[in-house]
C-alpha cells in the first residue's frame, strides 16, 4: 500500500496555479528522512551525506540538505557549478565522475571540492591541469570479481566501466602519496539500487578490509570511505524498504571489527545517496485527457516520456495512484500512456486502477530521484514544473515549466523570428 | 563498409571553430536523397514527403526539404511552431499526433493543418475545440492482428497504442462524412526502420485494399493514403540499404493494381519519413580523451548519451569510424563511453576499432535521426550543437551547443545568482 503524500484537494489547488504535470516534493518527508540518515549514522562523528546532485538538481532542495550539513556528490560542471552556487564549501563537495573533461577538474579545484579519481591514467591528468595535486584525494575502486557478495545483489563489476582495480589502486596511492597527497579516500559503487539492509555492511566489509590493508602497506591516512549511492527504495508497494537506522548499525559492526582494531578509528563514513534521499518524496501529477479502447484499454495523460522517462528507458515500476479513489477498488485494467510516438511511452502497461474518468488526477509515485532530471525534449515536448509541497501545506515553485522559447533557446530563430515566440 | 562524409582535416577545421562534440549533417547527401525520394514517386502526381520533424526539429534542415515541396510531420506544439516558422502551408503540414492536448489541435486549426486522428475519441475532442470540422480530416488505422505481413517485418500492432479498429475506422469516417468533412486520408504506421523494400508496397496494398472497401461503402473520397515512416537505414555496415526507387515501384505495382481500377487513380500518396531522410547524413563528431584499462579496454570520449541515447535507450548499434584512421586495422577492442554515471553510457561495447589515441576524432555514423533530438540534461550534461556541411564544403552552425546558462534557464536563481552565471 503507498500513500500519496497530497490530497485530490491539495492537488487540485495547486493545479489552478501551475497547470499539469507537474513535480511536486514532499518537505516534511525529505526532512524525516534526511534526519534518520544523520541519526544512523550518528555513531561516526565525521559521517557526511553527500546528495547525488544528479538524481534532482534543484538549488531549492540542495538548501534543504544543507540544514543537515549535507554535502553534494557531483559529476559534472553545472553540478558543481550548482553546489557552488548554494554556498557549499569545498569539503561539502564531491567530485565522482568518470571519463572527465579538463575544465570540470580545473573547476572542480577551483571551488575546493574534493577529486574522486575513477582511473589511474586521471593522476597525471590532474597533475596536469591543476599543477599539484590537492591534500586530500579519494580513488574509486572496481573490485571486478574480486568481491563476493551475499544475496546476488551486486551487479557486474567487470562490465561497468567505472574505478580501478586492486593493483591499479594501491599502484593509484602510492603516487599519490608520493606526489604530497595527506589524506585519502576510497570509494565504490557496486549496484543500483538495492533494497536490502545488508548491500552498505557487506561493501562496507570489503571496503575497511581493502583500507586497512592498504594503510598498512603504504602508510597513508584514511580520512574517509565513501559507501556511495545504491541504497534504493521500494516502487513496489509489495517491496519492503530499506531500514536505514538498521544500516547504520550494520555498517557500526563492520567499522568496529575491521577499522577500529586496527587504529583506525577516526576514518569518516561518507555516502552519496540520491534515490535514498528524494525518491519517495517525489511524485508526478499528471490529469488524464484521454481514453482510449482498442485492443487494449489506454487512459492518456498530459505528462510523457519527456516528464518522467524511467518506464520508457528500464521498463521500470512507478506506482500509480488515482488522486480521491484511493479507496475504490482497482477492478480496470489499464496502459497509462503518455503522447509521444514512441510505443514505449506508457507510464504503466496492463495495470489494475480503478476506474478512471477525463479529468482525474493520477499520482505517479517516487518520482523524487532520476525523475524530472532524466526528462528530455524528444517529440518537443516540453519539461514540467517542479514545486515544493511545505511542512505548512503551501506550495513554492522551485522550477518553473519550460515554454517553446526555451526549447527553441539554441536555434538562431532571427530567419524565423518574425512567425515565432 | 561504412565511408564518413567528411575527412579528419573537415574535422578538425571544424572543431577548431565548433569544439567537439557536435551533429554534423551533409547538405550533399540529403539533397542527393531527397531528389531520389522525390523521383521514386513521381509517377503519383500528388505524392508529398512529410519530413518527420521529430526525427531532428531544425528549421534550416526542414528549409531545405521545402525546396524538394515537402511538408512536415508535426507531433506536438513546438513542432507545428516549427513547421509555421518556416513558413510551410496547411496542406504542408500533416499533424499525426497522439494523446492529444487541447491547445495543440487548436494550433493546427489555426495555421490549417491536416489533422490526422489517433482514435475515435478524438472526435467530439476535436469538434468542441475547432467547432466545425475541417474540410480534409484523416484517420489513423491500427489493424491488430488483422494484416499479415510477410518475412516478420510487423511489430505487434495489437501491442500498440497508435490508432483506430478496423470497425471504429468506419465508424469515424461516417461520422465525419456527416459532420461535412469533405476530403478524407488513411494513415497506419506498422513498423519503425525497416530494412526492406517490401514494407512500404505490401502496407501500400493493405491501406489501399481498406481505402477501396471505405470508399465503397461510405462513398467517401479519399485525397490521400500516408504510408506514415517506418523506412529504414541500415546502422550495420553488413546491411543492405533500401532502395527507395524499388520501393516507389513497388507502392505503383499495389496502386495500379488496387486504387486505378477501383476509380481512385486520384489518390496521392503521402509519406513520414524521418530517418530514412536524416540518418545516414548526419554524424557525432567526438573527441577522445581518456583510456582506461580495467577488466576491458575503454576509450572515453568528450560526448556522451546526452548528445546520442539511441545506444543507452535501445542499444542501438552506430557504426564509428576514427578519422584519419580509415584504412588502419581494426584490432583493437573497445567499449567506448561517455561520461554519465550510467554504465549504459556507451557508444560502442566490445567494438573493433584501430588503435585509438588521446586527441582522435571519432565519426560517430548515422546520427541525423533521432541523434540530436533524443538528447537530454542528464547529469547536468549539455547537448551540442549542429552543423550543417554544405556543399562547397563550408560549415554553417545551425544550432549552437547549449550553456550552463540555458541548462540554469527553468530555475529562479535570483538567490543562488552572484555565484551562478
Amino acid at each position: 500500500m503507498k500513500t500519496p503524500f497530497l490530497t485530490l484537494a491539495q492537488a487540485e489547488k495547486i493545479a489552478q496555479q501551475y497547470p499539469t504535470p507537474f513535480h511536486i516534493y514532499d518537505e516534511k518527508g525529505i526532512r524525516e528522512n534526511a534526519r534518520a540518515v544523520k541519526e544512523a549514522f550518528s555513531w561516526n562523528p565525521g559521517f557526511r551525506e553527500y546528495f547525488a546532485v544528479k538524481a534532482t538538481p534543484n538549488p531549492y532542495l540542495m538548501k534543504i540538505f544543507q540544514e543537515y550539513d549535507f554535502g553534494f556528490d557531483c559529476s559534472s560542471l553545472t553540478e558543481l557549478q550548482l553546489a557552488d552556487a548554494v554556498g557549499a564549501s569545498g569539503d561539502h563537495i564531491m567530485f565522482s565522475s568518470n571519463d572527465t573533461p579538463a575544465e570540470e577538474y580545473a573547476l572542480c579545484a577551483k571551488i575546493g571540492g574534493i577529486i574522486n579519481l575513477d582511473d589511474i591514467t586521471h593522476i597525471p591528468f590532474v597533475e596536469q591541469i591543476l599543477g599539484a595535486m590537492p591534500e586530500t584525494m579519494s580513488c574509486r575502486f572496481n573490485p571486478g570479481g574480486v568481491f563476493v557478495m551475499s544475496n546476488g545483489i551486486m551487479d557486474n563489476p567487470g562490465d561497468s566501466k567505472y574505478g580501478m582495480t586492486k593493483a591499479q589502486l594501491f599502484d593509484a596511492y602510492r603516487q599519490l602519496r608520493d606526489k604530497g597527497v595527506k589524506h585519502f579516500g576510497l570509494h565504490a559503487f557496486l549496484a543500483s539500487n538495492t533494497v536490502t539492509n545488508d548491500y552498505y555492511p557487506e561493501l562496507a566489509g570489503h571496503l575497511f578490509t581493502l583500507a586497512r590493508e592498504i594503510h598498512e602497506e603504504l602508510g597513508i591516512h584514511f580520512a574517509f570511505i565513501n559507501l556511495s549511492g545504491g541504497v534504493g527504495i521500494p516502487y513496489r508497494p509489495e517491496q519492503e524498504g530499506n531500514d536505514i537506522r538498521k544500516i547504520g548499525e550494520g555498517v557500526r559492526n563492520v567499522y568496529e571489527q575491521i577499522l577500529v582494531p586496527a587504529g583506525m578509528g577516526d576514518v569518516a563514513i561518507y555516502t552519496e545517496m540520491g534515490r535514498f534521499m528524494l525518491g519517495p518524496y517525489g511524485a508526478l501529477v499528471t490529469r488524464a485527457i484521454h481514453e482510449k479502447h482498442i485492443y487494449k484499454e489506454y487512459i492518456g495523460v498530459d505528462a510523457c516520456a519527456a516528464n518522467l522517462m524511467r518506464p520508457a528507458m528500464y521498463g521500470a515500476y512507478h506506482h500509480i495512484t488515482v488522486l480521491g479513489k484511493e479507496d475504490a477498488p482497482c477492478d480496470h485494467l489499464y496502459d497509462v500512456s503518455g503522447s509521444l510516438c514512441e510505443n514505449n511511452d506508457k507510464f504503466a502497461i496492463d495495470r489494475l486502477l480503478p476506474e478512471i474518468e477525463m479529468g482525474d488526477l493520477l499520482f505517479i509515485h517516487d518520482t523524487g530521484a532520476h525523475g524530472h532530471s532524466m526528462g528530455y525534449n524528444y517529440n518537443g515536448r516540453l519539461r514540467s514544473a517542479e514545486v515544493l509541497l511545505r511542512e505548512d501545506g503551501t506550495a513554492k515553485l522551485i522550477r518553473r515549466a519550460e515554454t517553446p522559447r526555451d526549447y527553441f533557446a539554441t536555434l538562431d530563430m532571427t530567419e524565423f523570428a518574425d512567425r515565432l515566440l
